[in-house]
């Protein structure tokens, strides 16, 4: 184990951190509030302890797998510990297991939230806690390897820890020019959002906050309704801007490069808006005697389904209320999650489809036993390597996801309430069902179990191997 | 597809099916039971049906994997057809999909009722529930292998989709001689526990019908409260069966063949014991409180165990108030399932250590990328094959369950009792939780939801390939 790169890398992420806090900052001096002086001595402290840790560079600067996950990992932790501080400093969270929860579930874009009423926040930690979904979206380590001089093939394993999907999206061979390609797409969509919410007369605040929550797929709401409150324009653009944020970027960078017939023709981005297309014309006809039109119950409908696959986790409703075909459908698509190479969470679409192909073709080897055909996505041959890292990653997938339900079952509380916890939070979707449900919250939960659930929206954010390494005694073994 | 072979074997199951009428007419003609007529007649027309179909022998006996499978798919269709038959004719159960749902739950041994009322039922009706179980706990498809005079390697294919587990337990060369071998160590633990029970000085009716039970890991009780009025000796010898029941049979052949040692080896045993050994020390302790004694929750937490990892699905007391640990774990345990090469469902511990290993040799992989290690199982390299069709399962596994989920919700129950009630046909169980609960029955259910539960009972006895290719087009293509 290079320790001495993961400590240099551990230093660049608290320097980028301590820089990210600017936003906070400038805006408790905007609308002067006091709660401005925690970020800007969590500000300080995070700098000094990154300019400590990057003063030396290391001699060897090689690192393999092993140090990419255990970086990533440790990264994650370290920033979530940081963003948790000024919370606690403020006293707007002065438990600091839930100021941790929030910053964890904030970075991971997860959108689950200990509080009951947010808009009791101040102006600064709002923006923080929305500005750590943008952050976390795309991930620390890509904007990292986007900005610092870092030389070698050898970063492509932080970036392979951090990205989401059963491959990564390199879009082209240097991993500096991927990294700053991703950050442009992702500022640009950022920046169309915010303008078309405030041409809907959105308070400039409030589109900031949103975009970011949007942008990062995480859902952190600014008011005590999410979404409700707003005008159906500005749900409309939320709708399509969360559906938009989570299709995998490679369309993006392929379209603006000329080449959008072959974007059209990602298997995975036509099987996302096909659930998406059923999974709202289903609940569509399920609701409408609950709302005043079928325009109406269309446009909940559309949020939810979009706000759930991409993993977002807002909501203009109370769909705890919905028929239980609706309900399970949402909880279906919480596994779903977005594409692969998007900022959304979850199974992610791509994995589904290998995984379907995969069920077809042994039906298909029992009827003609001798045929050898190989899985085939987007008009070419899968490795054998991906097919197996994606059942693997099934099966560790589940072997977390109902050892979480239990280790929870602490608290007593129902199998549903539990069961959506989990899954809303290794999907880093945000709400659940049940006591979990959009209008409730996870401060009913004990310390214990909100620990296992931080451990889950990490896991589910950094796709599950990463956080398992750092609890492995072997990782640690030189 | 060789369909003169297909119309052969399911006239010999036809036949197979009225032979085994014998035990409830035997059973109506000591009791002075008018049912019995309703048996008769269906004995009857099915042994007629079968002398006609299997008049003329095929040419060509040749078989592959596709028919086997589609034979063995059909063969329990008519199976549970004819089963339902007698059910609907004597009127104690006249709807003719209730009575369906009861049969396919019978001789898939999941044991789910509609009935609110066993102890309304006539003595032959309860002894040909309790009995097809004991038929499809081993697989008549097994049992026909065993007596009839079939030659040639062809027939592995039928034993193949109907055996449990990832591999089949071929004890001896030759089909026929495991096949019977099978059988002989079938009937012989069954007459241990109709005699063991026989001198708590049970009645010979319910230990009849609750060694049936027990053996086919089925699950349907003769008493409105399953097993919860017997004795605490009862109890605990049902208890030793069920588990001994759900261990593979072939640790049963070595013990028998001499290799004792060997058989104490199996990874998959261990892990059996091993899991029901720390399920019934959690609950134990956590329902304390609710029993009189540390030994009556240790009675219950063991009963219960026991029924749910083995499949079986009796009960002594309503686990459905237990607190949400204890259910959760009856949760998990519902997936978990029994031994290969039982009569227990399940995804198979054998398929989980299996998956286990897959996950740790990844994580091993992730840290030493150049170590090339093949997963081991009871000392063996196991086939890579093999592996591949764990993970096959798993996910058809999963396809299969969420889908039926999301089916059975036109009937708008709780997300909890869907889930269950999926879990429970699915793993061949039987009570689920809530609605479906141990004091409960599937009475509640639409036709639709009737029948999209003995999809999954059928599909989940069979291990899923079997089902599916029947619903597949291409597999009727010549």
């Amino acid at each position: 184990m290079n320790f001495q790169m993961v400590r240099y890398i551990l230093g660049w992420v608290m320097n980028i951190e301590a820089a990210f806090m600017a936003v906070p900052c400038i805006t408790a001096l905007v609308y002067q509030e006091r709660s401005g002086y925690a970020f800007l001595l969590v500000m300080l402290c995070s700098a000094l302890a990154g300019f400590l840790l990057t003063r030396k560079k290391p001699h060897n600067t090689v690192i393999y797998a092993r140090e990419g996950f255990v970086t990533v990992a440790l990264s994650w932790i370290v920033m979530s510990f940081i963003g948790a501080m000024p919370f606690v400093i403020s006293g707007e969270i002065p438990r600091f297991v839930d100021a941790l929860f929030e910053s964890v579930s904030g970075f991971t874009t997860t959108g689950a939230s200990i509080l009951a009423d947010v808009e009791a926040l101040s102006r600064c930690t709002l923006i923080w806690r929305s500005f750590t979904h943008w952050i976390g979206g795309m991930g620390v380590l890509v904007f990292l390897l986007a900005v610092l001089p870092l030389a070698g093939g050898y970063y492509m394993y932080l970036m392979k820890a951090e990205s989401p999907g059963p491959s990564v999206s390199k879009l082209v061979p240097k991993v500096k020019r991927t990294a700053m390609i991703l950050y442009g797409i992702y500022i640009g969509l950022t920046i169309l959002q915010i303008i078309l919410m405030l041409l809907g007369d959105m308070p400039f605040f409030d589109a900031l906050a949103t975009a970011f929550g949007t942008a990062g797929t995480g859902g952190f709401g600014i008011k005590n309704d999410s979404i409700g409150g707003y005008s159906a324009y500005i749900q409309n653009v939320i709708t399509i801007f969360m559906i938009l944020f989570g299709v995998n970027f490679n369309v993006y960078y392929l379209i603006l490069a000329g080449k959008a017939r072959q974007a059209v023709k990602s298997q995975e981005v036509r099987g996302y808006f096909l659930i998406i297309l059923a999974a709202v014309t289903v609940i569509t006809l399920s609701v409408t005697d609950m709302y005043s039109s079928l325009w109406e119950s269309m446009r909940h409908a559309a949020f939810q389904v979009g706000s759930i696959i991409t993993t977002t986790g807002f909501s203009t409703t109370n769909f705890d209320l919905w028929p239980q075909n609706c309900k399970t459908i949402l909880i279906i698509l919480m596994f779903v999650g977005a594409c692969a190479g998007s900022t959304g969470g979850g199974i992610k679409v791509s994995r589904l489809v290998i995984l379907l192909k995969t069920v077809k073709k042994e039906l298909a080897h029992f009827i003609h036993p001798r045929s050898i055909k190989k899985i085939k996505m987007d008009g070419h041959p899968i490795e054998h390597e991906v097919v197996r890292s994606v059942n693997v990653f099934l099966i560790t997938y589940a072997v977390i996801f109902f050892g979480s339900v239990l280790l929870i079952t602490v608290d007593n509380l129902s199998f549903t309430t539990n069961f959506t916890a989990v899954a809303a939070t290794l999907n880093n979707i945000g709400p659940g069902l049940e006591m979990v449900g959009p209008t409730q919250n996870f401060g009913l939960f004990s310390d214990f179990s909100k620990v296992v659930l931080m451990f889950d929206m990490l896991a589910g954010r950094l796709e599950l191997f990463p956080m398992l390494l750092l609890l492995t005694p072997a990782t640690w073994r030189r």
